[in-house]
């Protein structure tokens, strides 16, 4: 079972004091510290801090935390979050034909190692049905053709909102969302692209890797920008291959990794262990 | 030691009874097939083959070879090297300011891991000297500028030349070779770039990895071709890297990478390892 | 789709003119080879050899392969095998409570990556049904205790007779079979355990690698022997760990492990990719 | 250039308010702290951390450290160690006739990679002499046979304490060193073995790696203890070897295992990253 606890990110310029306050401050509050996790970045002069804290004995919780904390956040120019464990996070998953991510999913929520709470499973290929349904998670139907993609998102988009879900996971989902959907998610969507990024973005990436000859194949997730297959990388993997294997040898060691990097990111993301900067994490594994 | 023995490469269209008609024709000639490797490549629809055997009883040398071999070798269309590890191959290094890769290879030289005879290590930079002289090996010390650069490499082309060189290294040469010089050596030069190519093509490869924000840094061997960074790969590696790391430590790790990678690579050409088909390679390791 | 191929695989004394003598009766017999390795040990002085032949034109089958074989089999003193790929194993995955490895296993079968004809799925807990039938494979329960062990291997066995079982995988069974059962399959029973042999054999070794404070965990694939943990292994691999990991994020890591690796095994052996030879491998990949 | 930091180590029984109390500390007596890395193990209750703090400015010196900081390391039964980076750690390098690791430390040596100040090679074999005097580090010539191991070890260890050596590492010494010399270094001699500990402890590993039929071959690093191969690990990894590798060849792969693992472990020592807790480390990488 996943522990439950709190977890506070932080995000600020780099200076002396911060650990001292921010510890102190926990202390005060007769707060333990279960996992500290810090990070000063010279090049670009920044401070990064996870917390997390043990709900028992202390004082604070999500609402009245903000108010006994906004000293110390203004004095040291704090980007921050505080989030309980308690409930897992909302989490509604999109697939295309291809059902390996997906399947290794709804497994590892199954098994409780991963901590979420899947709201859907949305596909436009109704084939994917057959992953979810038997195991006991919704599934949405929702195809699209290039005239209806407009109306779809938005069916789609409404369906997450009316099931309060926080973390869309991409697991091959085949279709480019648009900037709009996007926007409407901020570092919130995770994608699993079948290449090391940024080699090889864009379509086919096997069969690029294929004709580029390359010695190792890729598996890159990372939050999903305006920019194509360009957000933040989270997570990333290598496989050797030769020249014995053909583009279907590809998929099939391609697959293998897609699934258990696609895993790593979310759930590096449910146990809030990540901090987007720009075009890149911080991630507090 | 490495093992004296004959190497025969074969590429040619697929078609029925190669493999029997190859290793028929070295039982006539009493010769023992130490090793063999084959590989058929239906998406092109050719075939591999690397013969090793042993020279001990084996009828024919490297002159007398091509006159019995021709027949076969005409009726399947063979495009064919017969070469006898009697002599190691003849190797010239060139290195720029950063000496690990050289380093390293000549450390294999010496204790015997890498079969080779380096005839000499060039580098505009004086300073290599240092790397390659109290060890025994011939420094020339070819400074450049982009003025002198056509003239250096005809000065630098008839050393090598005259030294009897089959083999270019590039251990980090850090200067961009002239078509002239690399239509010299048709896959004849080997280059090590330190990134995961295509990713990071070109210069500060590291520096791109790093605004980026990759999790994985990597290496490529490849031979030099007309375009940069664009030749067919050898070998590739990778190794993870975090957001602790800085520009300063992905040189660190990139150092272990690139130099393991080099000495593979060139490993497997002065062994006899490779055909190259297009800008792919055919690896029989 | 799997091909349907013939795959001839020989073991013998190593000497000239094996190879030419195979694809020359090959090719004799009108057949064309899609695949072929060798291997020869100086050490043990013996030759391997894997070839897989089109079945398209070739003039021979299973039955009348063997009368036409004989003359080159005895002259070499060959130990070979030919099986023809047109149908697939028949396979029985044994499972205890831990169903990560049979799940993994069912859905490369039935994505057709694994090429085994799943007869039925074992289990002493009836809990991995649920793993098995509602995807359509047949199920066994067969509860076991210290008094009743002897009859549910004999009843069990009476089960794979019947249905033609021809390869056993313990998919993390957790029960030790008799020697009469292991017995009766012959390198034909594939076990997953959980840490890098020969680390970690017996019980709990995932405890036992915490207690020893490896930075690395594994897995190894293995056919069962008379001597527990000591079969002859087919695969391997390890996961980095650190002191922050715990016995629970040990098993954690190490399930992706295990079902790579025995993922792994089961397809070099159902592929007949695997010459077992004492307590070693010959792994054609 | 290696940074110049004070390193402070704690381990003590885990409770709420270490971390306040002590970056508290470093902040009021002025300390800017540039790293810092926790460890909670909930498994025996303990606490560690490493602080690196930036000297200037932090008005306590090695000296005045531990009078001001006696309060608070009492109060929380610290074991702790404050380590000025100032002056490289004196390290002497042991090594027998296979002279990669120690080619390859005193290159990394060089470099400044590892901030390390090498008082002298020793070694039973004047052959390695060529390894360390052409380089500019000292060499001590010590040879050993059953009757003089008494005498030469009291030999080496005046010589050592005469230079202040503050670490000894063993790079392929092949000597086992007897237990007087091991407690006078407790947790300060590093040695590299060449194999996955616990697997193939003792002589010959690679032939008993070849024996056992293994699919990965490992090295480890650890710091010695008075049983042999047993002493805490502090670093591991593994390669991929196939029944085509001969013992020679599992050397070859080995040699490139063994330096990089060794020269890993001797940087997490020399950077103060290590603590010893029985046979487990906590290592803040």
């Amino acid at each position: 079972m996943p522990r439950r606890t709190y977890r506070l990110l932080i995000d600020c310029p780099d200076r002396p004091g911060i650990i001292a306050a921010t510890t102190g401050f926990v202390r005060d509050h007769a707060g333990n510290i279960l996992e500290a996790d810090q990070h000063s970045d010279p090049n670009v002069g920044r401070f990064a801090m996870r917390l997390e804290i043990d709900p028992e004995g202390f004082e604070l919780d999500e609402s009245s935390f903000a108010g006994a904390w906004r000293a110390i956040a203004d004095e040291y120019d704090m980007t921050w979050a505080l989030r309980s464990g308690e409930a897992p996070r909302r989490v509604a998953i999109f697939v295309g034909p291809e059902t390996h991510c997906v399947s290794d999913l709804l497994w590892r929520v199954r098994t409780g190692e991963l901590d979420a709470d899947v709201a859907m499973v949305v596909s436009n290929h109704d084939g994917a049905r057959a992953s979810a349904e038997p195991l006991g998670f919704p599934f949405v139907h929702a195809p699209v053709t290039p005239e209806t993609k407009g109306d779809q998102e938005q069916q789609v988009l409404e369906l997450l909102d009316g099931a309060g879900v926080e973390l869309v996971v991409l697991a091959r989902y085949m279709q480019i969302l648009s900037p709009a959907f996007v926007a409407h998610y901020p570092s919130r969507i995770i994608n699993i692209h079948h290449s090391f990024l940024p080699a090889f973005a864009g379509a086919r990436p096997y069969h690029q890797a294929f004709e580029r000859g390359v010695k190792l194949i890729g598996a890159t997730s990372h939050y999903v920008s305006a920019e194509l297959d360009d957000g933040p990388i989270i997570a990333q993997d290598t496989a050797a291959v030769t020249h014995r294997d053909r583009i279907e040898d590809l998929v099939r060691k391609g697959r293998d990794l897609e699934r258990t990097v696609l895993a790593r990111a979310v759930r590096l993301h449910v146990e809030d262990r990540i901090i987007v900067r720009g075009r890149r994490t911080v991630v507090f594994e």
